[in-house]
Order: C-alpha cells, then sequence, then structure tokens
C-alpha cells in the first residue's frame, strides 16, 4: 500500500490530517487539553445508562456526531437482570479498544500495513472483596491479560506497533498506574 | 416503601435473592471467581468494535442473555470518524455505572429508598502525552471527577450509601490503585 495524494489513507487513518494535527499542537500546546464526560442515569436495581456526547477539545466545546446511550447492569447470577454487561466489561472494552486505536494511527504513521487485528482480553476478579466476604481480596480485577492476533507486514515490525501503542494508551496508562478519582454528592 | 413476601424487591433489587447468593458465596468461596471478557475487531483507522458475551462464574461457563456489540472511534478532531465514543469515554462509562449499580445494591441491602441518582463523570487529559510531544505529562486521564446527585431517603443516609459504594467499587479499585495487565502477541 503507497500513501499518495490521491490515496492519502493508510490503514484508514488520514496520515496527513494525522501529522498535520500534530504541527498543530506543536505549535499551540493548549489545542491538547480535553475533557471527556459521561452522564449516568439509574434506572432500576443495578440497571443504570449512560449518555456520552459533548466533550472539550481543541479550544473549544464540542459534540459527537450522535448521542450514544450505553446500558450496565449485572447479570441474573450477580442478582441483576442483564439489561446490559457489566461495568467491569466496559473497562475490559475500554482498554482494549485504546491499544487498538492507537496501534492502527502508530502503524499508519510508521507505513506499516495491518491487514487483521483481532484482540482478546480477559480479567479474573473474585467477589469475595466487592461482597464484602474477605479483607484479603481486592475489589477489582486481580488481573487482565490481552493477546493480539495481528497481520499485515513484518512479524517484527508489527510486534513493535503493539509494543509502541501499550507505551502511549491513555487506558492502559490509567489502569496499570492509577488516576486520582474524586467523588463529590449532593444527596437529600 | 417495604419489603414484603409480596414485594421482595427494594429499589429494583431482589434482596432476598441478594441475601441468599452472599449466603451461598460464604459456603463456597469458589462461586465468587468470576472471569470476565471482550474481544475486539480492528474495523479501519482508529475505529473498532469489542463484543461481549461470554463469562465465567459461580463455577461454570456463563452467557449473557444477548451478544452486545460497541463501537470506539476517535472523533474528526482527533483524526478518527466518529463512529462511536472514544475509549476514554467508555472507561468514564465503566466508573460511573459500577459505582452506582453499587449504590443501588447497598441501598437495598440498607433498606435507604432510592428515587433518583444521576451523576456526571468528568476527565482531564492533556493529549501532549499520547501525541509523544512531552516526556512531562501522562498518556492517560490526570484526574476524574464524579458528582452525585441522589435523591430519596434521609440525606445523611444516601451520603453513607455512595461512600460505601466507592469502598465496594471494582472500577473505583482498579482505576484508582491499579492493575497488573499483561499482553501478548502473535504477529505475523
Amino acid at each position: 500500500m503507497t500513501v499518495t495524494t490521491e490515496n492519502p489513507r493508510f490503514n484508514g487513518v488520514d496520515t496527513a490530517t494525522l501529522f498535520a494535527t500534530l504541527d498543530a499542537v506543536k505549535g499551540t500546546n493548549q489545542i491538547a487539553e480535553f475533557q471527556f464526560r459521561a452522564t449516568n442515569t439509574w434506572v432500576s436495581g443495578t440497571h443504570n445508562q449512560s449518555t456520552i456526547y459533548g466533550f472539550h477539545g481543541a479550544k473549544q466545546e464540542m459534540l459527537h456526531q450522535a448521542t450514544w446511550t450505553f446500558d450496565a447492569d449485572h447479570p441474573a447470577v450477580l442478582v441483576g437482570e442483564d439489561n446490559g454487561p457489566t461495568p467491569t466489561e466496559y473497562l475490559l472494552h475500554a482498554l482494549v479498544s485504546c491499544l487498538v486505536s492507537g496501534l492502527a494511527n502508530i502503524a499508519a504513521a510508521r507505513s506499516v500495513t495491518l491487514t487483521e487485528v483481532t484482540t482478546t482480553v480477559e480479567g479474573d476478579i473474585d467477589l469475595l472483596g466487592i461482597l464484602g466476604l474477605s479483607d484479603d481480596v481486592r475489589n477489582g480485577f486481580e488481573q487482565i491479560r490481552v493477546s493480539f492476533t495481528v497481520r499485515g507486514d513484518d512479524a517484527d515490525k508489527l510486534k513493535d506497533v503493539v509494543e509502541q501503542s501499550r507505551r502511549r494508551s491513555a487506558v492502559y496508562d490509567v489502569l496499570t498506574n492509577g488516576v486520582p478519582v474524586s467523588i463529590e454528592v449532593d444527596a437529600g
């Protein structure tokens, strides 16, 4: 695959705009200050819905092209009604999708062709923690495993691209290094 | 709201089953060992899709009542095509939905009535990190803020329920304390 003026996309990535964006951010660092958001409404029991639409970035308020709503719930075995995935499954999706989006950008920037990227992610959790039945068990995942199958260019180049996606993933960073979370409550 | 044999649900939570589940887990700790999963397929550019369906728990392989697929992408301002939320927005949804599902269970277990729970979550991220333009900026969120509006019972009881949901949230735990993530690659 060759990048030309007529075909500026590489692996579906608009590389010309990607490099232009990098140059713009180098010139004005403030463009890179983003804020992402979600709004959640409790429905009943463990079922609740989040809405994702507006965000801040490039020095302005912005809107996605659509308003997305996602249901979360517990399955019946965890005393819910299974109206959607569990929150922890959304967390796994956030991790894997971040790694894959980054991988595609990095491969395009390096002119490394991708023909297939399929990935599985598994997280082990012992619910004795969140059920309050053991002080020795943490509430969250004890470990998460990600397995990539990547096809296209030379194997070493593909492995390097996966490694760089790990090194530059926003979600991998917060999951492995932690992030401060503050909570405010208006109750009554 | 009164819990009776005719109306065993409190805030939509089946409290009888909740307590029976706790008793079952106390008797056989292995029931609490769960594994959650997602499978991701790259589509094009920063667009990819995760599928969530099977999981392991209560000593058996289980399936959700439906197969759910979620699109992730970057918005146009981040050189994507906005086919879905960004991975970082899914992360915020995972956090808030975990806190709210837990809150509902805890309120039910304590017979604290909920009439409304609406929550916003914001995460600040400076993209100089993931763009590789500054060594001083981390890749992920610098901070996350969660704001609850909770209505129903006495304000102090509601605040206590929110605090307990924070103390027992799986996603809050991994975000604030970190979790080991391993990555394997089959490339070629």
